[in-house]
């Protein structure tokens, strides 16, 4: 899929820009359902021809200067260097807030703040995915000051928020995932009629985000894909989620299916994203006792709900349940709870973990990409000009 | 004021660059009464020149590579990112000074941090707030040690101090401050004769710095302006800083008056700055308990200084004291605290606030570019003739 | 030594471009052991070249964008300026792998988050020193790990691995430590038959790494130098590290003599490194104490590590045990423990420091310069033909 030829990338470039996109042009990126399907695959488009680039030593920097912004309020390896690796291929200087370094904790409000980061920032990347209901309320928020910002001459730009996993979605990860298929599978055509498993496994831990499931179901039944999704009684996603992913299944001609066996799900599957995630029930109830601070019920939650996810340690990823797709390929957002190896009984065994390790490798690494196109088409408002512009220059990466 | 065409832009260089204002070569930027009218205003031309450049996306980056250090030791938001922005702008890329991080716990000498850090910095900026007597003084020593590192031929370049906020002077703040009152009054020479209130204010924190209100008394006198202090007893300011301001004004043409009354302060007045911070009495009396490392005292301190801080409840920025005003322009370094925002009762009400907001705004997105003027005129013998170069080659920011 | 004018650079270049160091194309930097001498003496050359070009304002940037990652598994300041100076210099942006932020502490492996934080970097630094054993062992894994992702196309370049201070070694240390010997005696042929004491002093602090004395023993040992290594009865280090020191000293022309004398070792004394360190021994047990987290017996193994300590303050350096050298110079890593300055008692008196401060300093300028010719030696498949290259181009490092 990547091209190693110029010809071919202009080609690839001819190719998306075709088709519709410019709605991407000055957009945050927060939810994949707020943008079109073209939109999306623009995306992907633009992510494999920045992928060509670098194959071909081309820099496809767009800055000489400028700042992009990130904020985790959760922990982050992999996003936290696929973001920096995007911006740093773009030319833009990656600047961290901290809440614990800044004034933030001092009673400064979002918006005074998301000003005062943003008079050189071209981009904001915020992760905000422990709390149900607020880490998309918060990129929200973040968006509105400073599109009032700018509007107001306090800012020069507006920078694009990137929605680097929120509650609700998980775009960054579930576009890689999405383009990991399609290389894996040899074209977007051929997701249609595949079906994918996405389905509850059980882990150790506790608290984990919907936004990785609700991510999968919410894009995979865009492109024809026959969606199952599978969890345990009280393991439920957020209605509104499913039921959007019911509508995009059945306006794209695939299908979406809920059903409480994982051994269902993986019959005859031809892709499989085992993973654990909390109900949202207890993760609505969790929000609501961290807001009253109260850290005897926090712990006696915690307790309750690994309780009862020890009563589905069967929902486990093993050979002999793979045995039941039509040799599906694995999935996983990484990290994984392997069982015997990151802890007694996890998500997957040892075996099917080690069999696409090296896939699921490559699944991760088309995220700087992921994130690269979705700032480069936000920002450019014809990308597939830039691109060939880019491409005619061809100037080295190395000097 | 800020020029949109090349030709106002090289007008605008050809302006400064006919004033004295080559003692900012090479030299530190501690402390606005260290340098001359001419200096300061060099400031603002470049500031208001490089912001310029960067609407017309020119780029005036100055380094292909180089390193800028910063060293927090408070808390910062703005000024971080600030400091972050206008480096990126430059070309230089930020590397933090952590001392969590660092061995300087481990009993390192400033002299030999120092040069540690400067093997190829161009630019060290530091925050050192907290305690009178020394932030200051760090710097002093910071520089001194620098000095004699590029003496014996450790470093390869004498790397420039920026101030970021000390003990005594925050000129970052103070010089974006002016910038703000130049363009919105229509220019430096309309500064005269217009009276400014630099007046305390109430707040349910404690400890604030000095740097802000003598920062703005030691700046704003030189331009002929009305300054009027004013605080309840007991809150004055540093000794020193205050006949400094006297003497400006008296040779300026303004004028420096103190006084107990907020009142007096905003009557007739065209521009006010209400803003809290704590007694330069009690400031001294924490920094010695500090040292002695006695929290009890500590505690005690700051309970008595809370305590008489109530007695004050009553100077607040209201739209009832903004009547007694010549329709004055409200400043604030930000955050402020805002009465049932922020807080149950603070600095300044809520309608004043959200009145003013935009400008506050934009008064704090004159730091970045006064930052990066201050940089620019340290490390370039000819800043005129180097802005001159960087108009005319026409370098995109964006590539 | 370093070369001013574009000729003498040119000269430089091609002596060392003369001479087999290939070796060192696509290799990671883990111990200077694993590298012949013509390849140290290979990085010495490019460190000198680099400097020149700075002195001469040429940027020998290599990259247009790049990512470099930095690890520090222990503190440091020098080290991690040193590293953030030499990737700037080159052109690659540092992104730390900060374990308290990552996910790291979920359970994640080596090899995952070697191959995570890798898509696309190009240099690797790591600081893992504390535990014996560990460090540089977790260095090959990492090494491995990447290695295998770039086999398996997860990785579009294999990054260089560079050990920043290891269990075992501290290159970067050593070799910066090798230039100023160089400098200072006037060429690598002039450290032939010096007298060099590596001799353990007294600290008041327990638990240094063994990293620097065997680094220098290691390295010195190579050049036809006198070695002797003294220290206290228990304080040993480790044996192979002293097995391989006594073979180079054999096959180099020079000596390797182990005594329990600091007099002894510094008698006729060229050069002298008096600098503590923990026993060999006593590091081993406290690794296997941490395993178990038996935090009592940590507490009790440090009271009688420093108990013991305590025996031989007189292992210091004074002017009068600098009386019994041939007028020797004195190297340390820093921080020292700066007897009546850091510390009451330590490993050397401030008159012996203060006379050598400026050269310690400059001693501790080539590091960065060291470490970027690392990269560049392991990036470029023909270093010599690089650099001329960019001494041709005489791209100004300002613009």
């Amino acid at each position: 899929m990547i091209a190693t030829t110029p010809h071919d990338i202009q080609r690839q470039i001819d190719t998306f820009g075709k088709r519709p996109s410019s709605g991407l042009h000055g957009k945050d990126f927060l939810l994949t359902w707020d943008k079109t399907r073209e939109e999306l695959e623009a995306i992907l488009s633009i992510a494999l021809i920045l992928k060509a680039f670098r194959t071909s030593n081309i820099s496809p920097r767009l800055w000489d200067s400028g700042l992009a912004v990130s904020q985790f309020r959760d922990n982050s390896t992999r996003t936290r260097f696929s973001f920096a690796s995007a911006c740093n291929l773009l030319g833009l200087t990656v600047a961290d807030l901290d809440e614990g370094k800044s004034q933030i904790a001092h009673g400064e409000t979002v918006r005074e703040t998301a000003n005062m980061i943003s008079f050189m920032a071209e981009v904001i990347g915020i992760r905000d995915d422990m709390y149900i209901g607020k880490g998309h309320t918060y990129m929200l928020n973040v968006a509105e000051a400073v599109e009032q910002g700018f509007h107001d001459g306090v800012l020069e730009q507006r920078p694009t928020i990137v929605n680097l996993q929120c509650d609700i979605d998980h775009p960054t990860q579930s576009m890689a995932d999405l383009l990991h298929l399609v290389t894996e599978l040899g074209g977007i055509e051929n997701l249609r009629g595949r079906k994918v498993a996405m389905s509850w496994a059980y882990s150790p831990s506790y608290g984990k985000p919907l936004s990785v499931p609700q991510g999968v179901i919410g894009l995979f039944t865009r492109f024809g894909m026959q969606v199952s999704l599978a969890y345990p009684e009280g393991y439920s996603l957020m209605p509104d989620v499913v039921a959007q992913a019911r509508k995009f299944a059945a306006s794209s001609g695939g299908s979406f299916h809920i059903s409480s066996s994982m051994e269902e799900a993986f019959d005859g599957a031809d892709v499989v994203y085992p993973k654990s995630w909390a109900p949202f029930a207890v993760m609505e109830e969790r929000t609501k006792i961290v807001e009253t601070g109260d850290a005897k019920a926090l712990s006696e939650l915690e307790k309750r709900c690994l309780a009862n996810n020890a009563n589905f340690k069967s929902w486990q990823c093993t050979e002999s349940l793979m045995a039941r797709t039509n040799d599906a390929l694995y999935l996983h957002c990484l990290p994984a709870d392997i069982t015997g190896v990151s802890c007694a009984e996890g998500e997957v065994s040892a075996e099917v973990f080690d069999r696409f390790r090296t896939r699921l490798y490559r699944q991760a690494g088309y995220k700087p990409y992921v994130i690269a196109a979705m700032i480069l088409a936000s920002r450019i408002s014809d990308p597939a000009a830039r691109l060939s512009t880019i491409l005619d220059r061809a100037e080295s990466r190395t000097r």
